[in-house]
């Protein structure tokens, strides 16, 4: 089995041309730039990547690419795919393909159309994705918000537990503390429980987290390497105030009109990533220069991430 | 531009062997057996049909063998299969199929990850899809409690109008009748309301409906037949009867643990459909016996659908 | 017991003066109007009478003030007083009060605060009340849009039945109309099942409702009278028409910000009402002079209630 | 002004006779066993005392015997009470009553049943009520998941910064601790934002948390007078372990039907204090020993607060 990670994993946006289609050639420098700036792993296809938006080609496309990078280093980041949605089938192919060109882990979601009812039935699916892989660690993505599938993370652990010997851990996007550490404590911590929840990553903290997925990762690693480092020394009150900064900057996506300002900021950094695709709303045209005045209000420029 | 659809269409089950692989030889029977109940047309790949739960490479399989009945059939039932998903490039892709394949319609779903925020972006969504067919009409399926996506239809009605040659109308699975009232009298009523719930055929009616579409219309036309008979020629005492017992057999599909019973009532009938898929609960192995005996209790053998 | 309802109850506003206090002196108008409009009854301290915005004190003046007209009056209006809350102590102690002072009946609404989990816990609640009245019918109101209460009404009149002697019946304020109906059709229709959304009557109507309960009773009882008229001799394309012209009525509820444009449409009526109590947002200063503009728009004068 | 909290709050259960009447003569022995277990206050009426299930008369009663109590304690706890409810006139009885018996400070809830859509319709309703008592501190109680109003409390507070002088700060009873965080900041500190949730107490003491308003704190005060010794002496691996055993027993709240199993916990610890009234479900009869077998078997014995 995959250790566990330490550190944080960058969940990154998808580059896009103007035309929407990917931009296959910024990967190499947005490896690059996570790297630099000190992210562990990159989750690949998640929310932020928009991967239930790409076709199932371009999910793989974009798998390949970063494998490519990955192949090039000799000290390489960890990448995990994210292959869910709602056809298992769909998703073994995609964890089949993930396997082939070399990624360290897959990710599997809640299907999120028909909701499953219990932790049996939402386990039942998990397996049928992992079987088709037993030698890929395969992490379940938790996010509510967005998949309408709220059972407890620590139902389906013990649902899992003893049955799927591939079952890494949870990438947990939700605000259950409850859940959260019991799953950390459950089989004497056997489970690798990835905080999801930039914003609160000191809470998290607190209770026993040691990785962490996000998308603000992708640009502002000063930031959270601060705020892990100052807790890690005990010096708790700098620790609360980076967290606030970083709950400022957090602030600003939903003034812009939510997921869609995240490319907003990776072109303040920087990296270009083009525009968002529908169904997500793009930021307004003119709305950018008015957004880096509210970025460069927050006075926090030395804790953004930089690239060359 | 598509006539409106009158009368009652079936979302088709999608037959599956023991081994979970689909089941194209039963698509045959299946057909006749709608058609000779009197329905007047298949909406394939939808809930009922677990389109999300098939590969893409399924869901065009499917279209085909409905497509290739419809071909040997002098006075085809009208099929209109369900492309849409979270990715519009997808259903663009799945369009042209159907496209290709002879589908009288198609139609596209609200994206049910990222959920748009208003009716403009989902119009949005939408178009994208249509105007890669524009000689194919365009149903939207409205289902807010699958997708979670509740914006009112006569704000996308108004988005679309105007906009979108080849959009045909709504199947409206939903219990809004104030906003389903006010897209019927929309633009002298141009567009198509297909109701979708069956439990409330009557108040459509009374409303105006004129089509509709749903999964009970796949085992129970001679029930549907007869109340939208006894509605028109005035005897409302005996249609609302109607609908109770339409009520009553609907319920059995909550105290059999929902969706996953519909093929039970497909088998009671005489329409072998194998089992459901992941993650939908397929019905307890033992409990066939005790729905049947329910069925059969509610006497009303002579309001289902016959097979030969 | 009571016999069924048979027509339209408006649910008053409580009319109140600048200081915010009670306008008492404004019932006796606000009685004769109604009853002048061809109202059969009036619904007191509901949602539309801010009944839980009031104090237990004005809640029983206001009772004993509509008391006072009825006496007065040789044909009175039938009058139903809400006496519900979360505490079933407070609402006994105002059920008597409503015996003493002459009301044909009391309703009941979910408490919600903690809310009942089953039928059975809420129509032990509902039956704690009722037997501190004997004597008097008990409604029970359902509106799980403003209680969160949402068990089916099949449920609590299945659990009232046969151990709750004054249970009457139920204000049904919600959209279900596959529990509606049942309701109807249960124990050979015994009970009075009086429709509560305004926006869909004549899908009640269809499926039997003789009796309604609605706040735009207050002012737009020809609308309706009319309708009604139209579906019971048959001219449901005229029905169908002034249901149409009621929800472009109610839509300007929303466009003025929701509950409080109610008074705005007394005041359009010749009933002055005043504002309404905080928390509900009182009409925009300078908005009625828009919102009478609106309404003139809808070119509905002759279906709007007249004061003298 | 008066002082932030130190330490934890209880929210006192509500102690009934058999017959469902307030049991006061318990009251006193009440106040001894929290004061002797290291609790520094009371939060009465609230939702663990069923403040809306009782009348006001009972509201009233329960403060003066707490408040009687503290008059006999040379160094009494400090008291808090609710007064909140829909109406803003009878909380600002509630609350006049409150500061003649002699309160430390009041509470005020979103009100429930209209619920205010903006910051600003809230803080109106809070200000109305706070304008009564200008010399009582007065605390805002945050429970959305009961309340149904979700309004973030950063925007509360600053709606109410400056223009409410007797505002004290928040009973936060929810999970949102980016919005927790941001008040904790705001204005240098300046509110007092007493922490709601037990179960993740460790968390908010990590953000920066100094008081706490809990029903556990009624009975299981040394494990979580630990957990915070053990938090600030840097043992945050033992602070964890603590807070597990915390989650552990919160479990069997749910277990065991909820709220009702409150008085349970109680009755385990030696204070005997009845049932709850409807609506909220009691214990099941016999449940008891059941639920004593699973208490025992926590292993925590020394955790539970000890009376004489």
């Amino acid at each position: 089995m995959m250790k566990k990670i330490k550190g944080l994993i960058a969940a990154p946006f998808t580059p896009m041309h103007e035309d929407g289609k990917i931009n296959e050639l910024a990967i190499a420098d947005y490896y690059n730039f996570l790297k630099a700036n000190g992210v562990v792993g990159a989750f690949l296809n998640g929310s932020t990547g928009e991967g239930v938006s790409l076709t199932n080609e371009e999910r793989k496309h974009t798998a390949e690419q970063w494998a490519a990078q990955a192949k090039k280093d000799s000290n390489p980041i960890t990448l995990i795919n994210l292959v869910g949605g709602t056809s298992y089938q769909e998703s073994i192919h995609l964890a089949l393909h993930s396997q082939e060109v070399g990624m360290d882990a897959i990710a599997v979601i809640a299907p999120f159309y028909f909701k499953p009812g219990s932790a049996e039935q939402l386990a039942e699916f998990v397996m049928k994705v992992g079987a088709a892989v037993p030698d890929l660690p395969v992490y379940f993505y938790h996010i509510p918000v967005l998949t309408g599938v709220d059972i407890p993370m620590i139902e389906l652990v013990k649902a899992l537990h003893g049955k799927m010997p591939n079952f890494a851990g949870v990438k947990y996007t939700h605000e259950d503390f409850m859940d959260y550490l019991s799953c950390l404590h459950f089989a004497d911590g056997q489970y690798d429980m990835l905080w999801g929840r930039d914003e609160n990553l000191l809470a998290a903290l607190a209770l026993g987290a040691e990785g962490g997925v996000g998308s603000t990762y992708n640009y502002a690693m000063p930031l959270y390497t601060k705020l892990i480092d100052d807790y890690k020394k005990g010096d708790i009150v700098s620790a609360r105030q980076l967290q606030q900064q970083s709950i400022d900057m957090i602030r600003l996506l939903g003034k812009y009109g939510g997921i869609g300002t995240g490319k907003a900021f990776m072109r303040y950094v920087g990296i270009e990533c083009g525009q968002f695709r529908s169904p997500i709303k793009p930021m307004t045209e003119g709305a950018y220069d008015s957004f880096v005045k509210d970025v460069d209000a927050l006075g926090m420029s030395e804790l953004f991430s930089k690239s060359e």
